[in-house]
């Protein structure tokens, strides 16, 4: 694994940086990301957009895959279910992302997201699961 | 069905502010929304960010199943899966959403999202179904 | 296309067979099925099970991948997601497949299932979307 | 939780005395539910039918939550997404279902679905994710 190459990625997704998200752990498999509930990324009661939970959560899946690829492959999103468990309510969303089934055609990847208050407790607000696909990098 | 109630829950969604979209149709059970594609709501290849289109899906959907609903009602999305059919390669996406089932407890729904080329020409690029769930307004 | 291929295929799923479904047409990239609901395929208020539905729906889907791929490729199912729209209620079920986006490596299908009365007045009782992946033929 | 109602609903499911299925383990929010691969269950290479992966799953993941709802109450699937992670080949499939999210109007549930061989080695071949409703009983 290159994490050089997950925060190259990353740092060229201009969404990301629209969102203050930043990357918080890569591991092989396994990669968090984090950003803070700022106030342009609300619903119509304040608490984060759907949008925003279903972003991070996506790009933490999706940079678990690819943190498992070859240098030559990176990953495209094919499918993604979110499930939306409690308002995202909170002054920060934390996503974890990992591979539940690696492979050459299809990385089958999961995320959990989190809503963390002033404390810093977490309350878990969704659930993703989808598939990845490899393709030629660049 | 108020329109109005549509437009300023929409309004009231500071992400989409942040995304320039707009509200560009609201009938019975079917709603548009559209946005440009701006330098800030890119993944790592400059196409539009699946989490951008999403939002934009998910929130033609939600608006489609609030239009059908009595005035004291508004909606939260319980889960919601998304289809990438295609890059997202273009200068504006274009989300419709409609009703599938309504119902007072769950309403089910689908969003189709497209990409707009200079020209206009549309390209299919997202399909979403999901379920909305009724709950008291405000 | 090889409309024998479908046939072929359909005619080895025993599953199929305990089910007493039937391939009622066969179009590229369109397959209906159709299946009595049989006094063993029920669930707990007699209505056709769940699982009948779906198994229903995913293969009407996976053929119509299937009925436009060369003759050296099959599919199998990667992911599928089933919306259960009304009770399956009836003496018949009947299950429409078609392809949303074909490809070499993924295709992307969906399905509609209805049930069907004495009459032959239809229920739309389930909505599916999913991905068929191409695989050598056996 | 009445294990006792967990048990009657099943036995009047036919479609589980079909597939030969028997619940091995009810308990509060988790529930096991196992079947023989028998002849009449395949796909056209003889491993289960995705349909029979998907029945067992769905049936683990409702009693999951039906187990955690008061006695006047039973579920329906509202919605259920399955990747199909290996082909299904081996004696016996076994489906573990479990609660995600409890609530009044809506549990969320996962199930995961094991083949195993004549020794008991269990492959994973099946993760469900999916929308239980809980309505009145009888």
């Amino acid at each position: 694994m290159s994490k050089t190459r997950v925060h190259d990625s990353f740092a060229r997704q201009s969404l990301m940086t629209t969102f203050g998200a930043e990357l918080q752990a890569v591991e092989p498999g396994r990669v968090t990301i984090s950003a803070p509930i700022g106030d342009h990324l609300r619903q119509q009661h304040g608490f984060a957009h759907a949008g925003v939970t279903f972003a991070l959560g996506d790009s933490a899946a999706g940079y678990s895959a690819l943190s498992l690829l070859p240098e030559d492959r990176e990953v495209v999103t094919s499918e993604m279910k979110i499930h939306l468990l409690a308002p995202a309510v909170g002054t920060r969303l934390v996503a974890r992302g990992r591979v539940v089934k690696p492979g050459k055609r299809l990385v089958i990847v999961m995320a959990d997201v989190y809503a963390l208050d002033e404390d810093g407790a977490e309350t878990h607000v969704a659930l993703l699961t989808g598939t990845m696909v490899p393709v030629p990098s660049g």
